[in-house]
C-alpha cells in the first residue's frame, strides 16, 4: 500500500486563516500569555555561556536526569534515565515510536477522536489501522471496543490521556481493563500524555505507566512546550523501559540524531523549579478557562466539562447552533471574528459533527473580546 | 519486508570512547572552536524579545526569505521562498524527503561511502537499494555506474557533494550526466550539501540545482549547523521545487512538525550577514586544516587531497601502517589517545578498509597535540 500524502493540518489552516481575516485566534492551541522567564533566561544563559554543539543522541545528561526527577516528584513514577530519551517535540516522539514499532501489514488501533499525527505516521510505516470511537458528550472509551477490534496482527494502540480535543482522561478501570488487553494480546502501547501538567480541576494525572500491566509495555509521551507553555521550543521525550527505548532512539537517530542543546538546558532548569511554580503556572490557566467557561455560559453556549488540556468544547445542538461544526466554524472565523477547531476534524470516518473546540490559553482581554464576539453571533 | 534497527551511529559511539579515554575527539565532526557570537546573541534576543510560540510548520517567513537571499548572493540560485521548508537539521530533511518519496518496493540508489542515515531511512520506508561504490583515492563518481544500477523501479537516487567522509565534490560534467540520466528515467535526485560551505581549496560550490536537467527533480538539503558551526542548533532546511516541496512538507508536518523558533530567528540573522563574515569564517577553517595536515605529514602520514567538509582523510597504505582502519581505529583511540572515524564505517557492504578521517576543526594546540600524539604512536 502507498500512503497518501497528508495535507496541511487544521491548526495551521485556523491560524492562517485568523491572520488574514483579522479574527482572535482560539483554534491552534498555543498560549498567548506571558512566557516563563526563568526557562527564558535558562536557555539563554547556555547559549551564551555553553556549547552549542551535538548532545548526546539520546538528551543532555542534565535533562534526562531532571525528567526523572520531574516525574518521581509530581507523579511519583519511578523512572531510571536509560527509559528516557528526548526528542524534538512529542510529534518526533510520536514518530520515532511508530516507526520503531509499525513494520507493514501489522495492526494499530488508534481511537476517535484523534490526533492529526497517528493515523498518517501509522500508514507511512505500512500499518493497518483500525478505528475505535468514543461517543459524547463524555467520550468515554470503552474497553470492550477496543477488545473487539484486536486481532493477531495488533501490534500497538495508540491513547491520548488526557485528549485533545476533548480534555477527557481516561480512568484507572479503563486504563486496568486495557492494560490487561494488551497483556493477553502482547500489544504495545503508545500513550500520548503531552497535556499530563494541564489538569486544572484538581485532579491528578494518570499516567499509563502507573498500570502495572502497562508498565514496560508502554511508550509514554511527553512535551516541554505543553508543561511550560513554549510550544515553539519543539522538546519532546518518550519514555518506556529501556528495551523499548533503545528501539526508539534507534529510529529517533536517523530522524532528527538530537535536539537543540540550548533548549534542552532551558527545559532541565524548568523541571527543577520547586513544586509551587507549577501550581501558581496551573492556577494561571484554571482561571483563563474559568473565564472562558464563563463567559461562553453567559452569553448562552454550552460547555462540556473536562479536566485538562488548553482547550473546552461547545456542544452545538445543546447551545441551539446548527451542528455541521466545520461550516460553523468558517462561518465564526469570518463573521463573528473567532476561529476556532470543528472536532469533526479529528476524525479519519464518521465524524462526531456537534461538537467546537476553543483554546483558553489567551490573556483576559483576548478571552474577554472573543466570548462578546461569540455573544454578538447568536 | 522488515526494517531491521539500526544500531548507535559510529559517530557517537567515538564520542564516548573518547570520552571515557580521554582521547582527543578527532572523530564526530563538530568543531571545537568559538562559536559565532553574533548568531548567539540573535538567537538569545529572539528567545527573550519575541514569541517562543509555534512557528509556522514550514519555517519562520525570516529564515525563508534569509536563505533565498543566501542562495542569490553565494551560489548564484534564484530560489522562490516556496520551495524552502526549514526542517529540525539536515537530518530531518532527508528523513522527511525519503519517506515522502520511497513506497514499498521502490529501488534507490545509494553512493558509498556513504552517510549512515542514508540506508536505514530507505529501507524503513519500505525502498530497495542499490549501492553504486566511488574508488579511492579519489573518490570519482562513474555515471555509467549510475546507469548500470538503474532498473524500471528506480525512484530516488541519492548524492552527496562535499562528500563525507572523502571530502570531494562532483563536478559538473559528472553531475550532467547524472542529470540526464534522471531525466531519462524520471529519477528523483536528493542531494545532501550540507557541507556546500565549507570549501577551503578555493573552489566554489558546485549545486545539484545548478544543473539545468537536475533544476526541477531534485532535493537539496542544507544545514544551519554546518554553515555557522553549530551543530547543537539542529537547523536545516530541504530546498526544492514547489511540487516537491509540498510532498516534503507533508511528511515533515509529523515528524517534527516545525523547528525551534528562537534557533530560526539565530539562524536568519546570521545568513543575512555580509560576505566578509563567511570569508573569514572559512579562512579560520582553512587554516585549522593546513594546520593538522602539515602536522600529520611532517609525521610521515599520508593525508589525501580533498575540497570541503571538516575532514580529512590518512591513506594507511601509503603512510606505511596496517590497513584494518577499523582495528586501527580502536587501536589509536586507546594507545595513542586519539579518536579518529574509520571510513570503512561509511559503507554497508565491501568496504574499503584503507582509510581514516580526522575531523580538524579544533583550535591550534588540541591539533598540535593529536599530531604529537600520532607522531609518537609511528
Ligand atoms: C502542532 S499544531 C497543533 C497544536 C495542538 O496541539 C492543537 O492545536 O491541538
Ligand atoms: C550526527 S553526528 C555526525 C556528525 C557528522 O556529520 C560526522 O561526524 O560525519
Amino acid at each position: 500500500m502507498t500512503a497518501p500524502a497528508p495535507t496541511t493540518t487544521i491548526f495551521e489552516t485556523m491560524s492562517r486563516l485568523a491572520q488574514e481575516t483579522g479574527a482572535i485566534n482560539l483554534g491552534q492551541g498555543f498560549p498567548d500569555m506571558p512566557e516563563p522567564p526563568e526557562l527564558l533566561a535558562a536557555a539563554a544563559e547556555a547559549l551564551l555561556q555553553r556549547s552549542n554543539q551535538y548532545p548526546p543522541m539520546r538528551g543532555l545528561p542534565a535533562l534526562r536526569q531532571a525528567l526523572v526527577g520531574w516525574y518521581a516528584r509530581h507523579q511519583g513514577l519511578p523512572l531510571s534515565e536509560e527509559e528516557v530519551l528526548v526528542t524534538s517535540g512529542a510529534t518526533e516522539a510520536l514518530a520515532a515510536a511508530i516507526l520503531a514499532l509499525v513494520q507493514p501489514r501489522d495492526e494499530v488501533i488508534l481511537v476517535q477522536p484523534l490526533y492529526d499525527a497517528y493515523l498518517p505516521l501509522v500508514r507511512r510505516a505500512g500499518g493497518l489501522v483500525k478505528l475505535v470511537h468514543c461517543r459524547p458528550p463524555e467520550w468515554r472509551l470503552d474497553p470492550q471496543d477496543i477488545a473487539d477490534a484486536i486481532s493477531p496482527r495488533t501490534r500497538l494502540l495508540v491513547l491520548n490521556t488526557p485528549n485533545n480535543p476533548t480534555g477527557t482522561c481516561l480512568d484507572r478501570s479503563t486504563l486496568e481493563a486495557i492494560g490487561a488487553l494488551c497483556q493477553q494480546h502482547d500489544i504495545t502501547l503508545l500513550c500520548d500524555e503531552v497535556w499530563e501538567a494541564t489538569l486544572v480541576d484538581g485532579s491528578e494525572h494518570l499516567s499509563a505507566l502507573h498500570i502495572p500491566s502497562l508498565r514496560d509495555r508502554t511508550v509514554k509521551v511527553g512535551s516541554a512546550g505543553k508543561i511550560f507553555s513554549l510550544t515553539g521550543w519543539k522538546v519532546g521525550w518518550a519514555i518506556a523501559a529501556p528495551a523499548l527505548a533503545q528501539k526508539i532512539a534507534a529510529q529517533h537517530q536517523f530522524l532528527t540524531f538530537t535536539t537543540a542543546t540550548p533548549l534542552q538546558h532551558g527545559v532541565a532548569q524548568g523541571l527543577n523549579l520547586p513544586e509551587d511554580w507549577f501550581v501558581t503556572h496551573r492556577q494561571r490557566y484554571a482561571q483563563a478557562k474559568a473565564r472562558l467557561v464563563r463567559g461562553l455560559q453567559q452569553a448562552g453556549y454550552v460547555v462540556l466539562p473536562n479536566s485538562g488540556t488548553w482547550f473546552v468544547s461547545v456542544d452545538l445542538a445543546a447551545s441551539g447552533l446548527p451542528v455541521d461544526d466545520a461550516q460553523l466554524a468558517q462561518d465564526l472565523v469570518r463573521e463573528a471574528g473567532v476561529a476556532a477547531v470543528p472536532v469533526s476534524a479529528f476524525y479519519a470516518d464518521t465524524p462526531e459533527t456537534g461538537y467546537l473546540r476553543l483554546c483558553f490559553a489567551k490573556g483576559d482581554e483576548v478571552l474577554d473580546e472573543a466570548v462578546a464576539r461569540l455573544a454578538r453571533y447568536r
